[in-house]
């Protein structure tokens, strides 16, 4: 319908984005059964559980072409991560919080479909030379880490289309149909969705985390460890603490401090909603029920018809 | 086309935002004749003022049924604003920066259409139940005066319009027909537009103001002051001098003296570009053109037609 679901074999132009602690194999698979991209978030997984993951993944879809796997690069085990997932099979990754450049070639090489996560413009060109087939641009709005420039969806996508020819897909606020269709009216070629996706059957979040997302408001969230890594979310005891480090003018070495080890699995896969870190975009506040992934997809398409069926009537 | 151009005379469901410095009876009357709501930022206007760009306005417009006035609620002098401008005709009132309930009443018994300016979904039931007749949502990207959450457009208005019954104007990070199609896919009725109406031949900006948008980038504006009055403005030697006191853990008191008086006169009527406040959108990074109210309304609508139509073959 799009060009993304002409160079990706999707029956609907969308990314279920992958998210540490969230996204394993069986949302991946419920992804991918359900027509759209599933996506095995890496970030958190050692090579053993991503096997894991990628194998119980393709076991449990009947389009094993759907499926895709998110690898920030900022680890010595990367180029390990890419071999194993291609020797299992996979052909589409998306790359980010590193330079485009780093795998690209070598991805392509490999008969690979590359997508780069950006969240500012300056580096759309870069990702574009370097050979990336698609690039997701991901607003201020989105949980988990973010950019520092602070640009929101609406000014980041078609600033981004403006700059390249290659396919770019909307990332942040979007959990609805009117959020897809607003995606594309902006310019993009589709949308990936993260948040939306932690409260469904498939998901690997803690229940906790679930309900957290289903309870959340459109205050719940917020970017903060911006002398750090900049990082969306949820506003619980943990933030707190950060909150009352920064407004104290803390340093980047004290905020590293408190964050310690372990925060994000604590909070996001075991549950501790004081201590833990709870990655969340803003749009959580629009997610009132935890459903399968088959029934989530199928509403996302008939709302974002809905939507633009309403507006084309509308001017 | 939309139910705003059923409650307001126009031909257009585009409101050009009140800007303090920037839009006085000039810019105004451009936009009404244009076909959209023309609004007079009373916000830095003592009486005397108000009256010239008033009469101006009406002057310059064949509809002056299509003039406006902006009023923050934050002055003593607020009821003699209203009343000044009710005696000269106005019958269209946006007010911001306090609770709907302080005039809206006693506006619409003098005949008055009253929309209010939120950045959050708590106050919009509020405004509803206080009889405001639309409700301008305004998102984090937006220029200037901003609120606590940092909720997004996209985020923002499908959370409004889900709260009220009343039509819901989507504002922040919109300079073309994309913004304006994607607000209204959101679920909005209209759109109120700022940055993008500094660069128009009636805009009172100073010239180096007008520059400073034509010349932005997506990294040139910032939210500051959060600990004082949230406002977004653009990275000047003003912002790095603020920027330098809130990473120390400044306080409140420290920000306003930083402040002081007479800045965003300074910035955008004078033209400090080094000590004024410069009052500017994320957006400003779409704006390429200084370019005639009337060139650019029907540029606007243009392309929204033009976003539709390709949306309607997308999904």
């Amino acid at each position: 319908m799009t060009s993304l679901t002409k160079i990706l074999p999707l029956k609907y132009p969308i990314i279920q984005a992958g998210m540490v602690y969230v996204s394993g194999g069986k949302l991946a698979a419920a992804a991918a059964e359900a027509g759209i991209l599933g996506v095995i978030g890496a970030g958190s997984m050692n090579l053993e559980l991503l096997e894991y993951h990628i194998k119980k993944a393709i076991s449990l879809t009947s389009h094993p072409e759907r499926l895709a796997i998110n690898v920030p690069l900022l680890y010595a085990k990367n180029r390990d991560q890419f071999e194993l997932a291609i020797k299992l099979g996979i052909r589409i990754f998306i790359t980010s919080a590193g330079h485009p450049k780093l795998y690209t070639s070598w991805l392509k090489e490999q008969g690979c479909t590359v997508l780069h996560v950006i969240s500012g413009p300056e580096l759309a060109l870069k990702c574009q030379e370097a050979g990336v087939d698609i690039i997701i641009a991901e607003g201020f709005e989105a949980g988990g880490h973010n950019g520092r420039d602070e640009i929101t969806t609406m000014v980041l996508i078609p600033l981004v289309v403006d700059a390249v020819k290659i396919p770019v897909v909307a990332a942040g606020g979007i959990a609805d149909g009117r959020g897809i269709a607003a995606a594309l009216a902006l310019g993009a070629q589709g949308v990936q969705i993260g948040t939306r996706f932690v409260a469904t059957l498939e998901s690997s979040a803690h229940d906790h985390f679930k309900n957290a997302v289903l309870n959340a408001h459109s205050n719940s969230t917020m970017l903060m460890m911006k002398k750090y890594v900049p990082v969306r979310l949820l506003k619980n005891k943990f933030y707190e603490d950060v909150k009352k480090l920064e407004d104290s003018g803390a340093s980047s070495e004290e905020l590293i401090k408190l964050l310690g080890h372990g925060r994000a699995k604590a909070g996001m896969l075991e549950g501790d909603m004081t201590e833990g870190e709870i990655e969340m975009g803003q749009v959580a506040a629009l997610v009132k029920d935890n459903l399968s992934t088959k029934e989530l997809v199928e509403r996302l398409v008939l709302e974002t018809r809905h939507s633009i069926q309403e507006l084309h009537s509308a001017f």
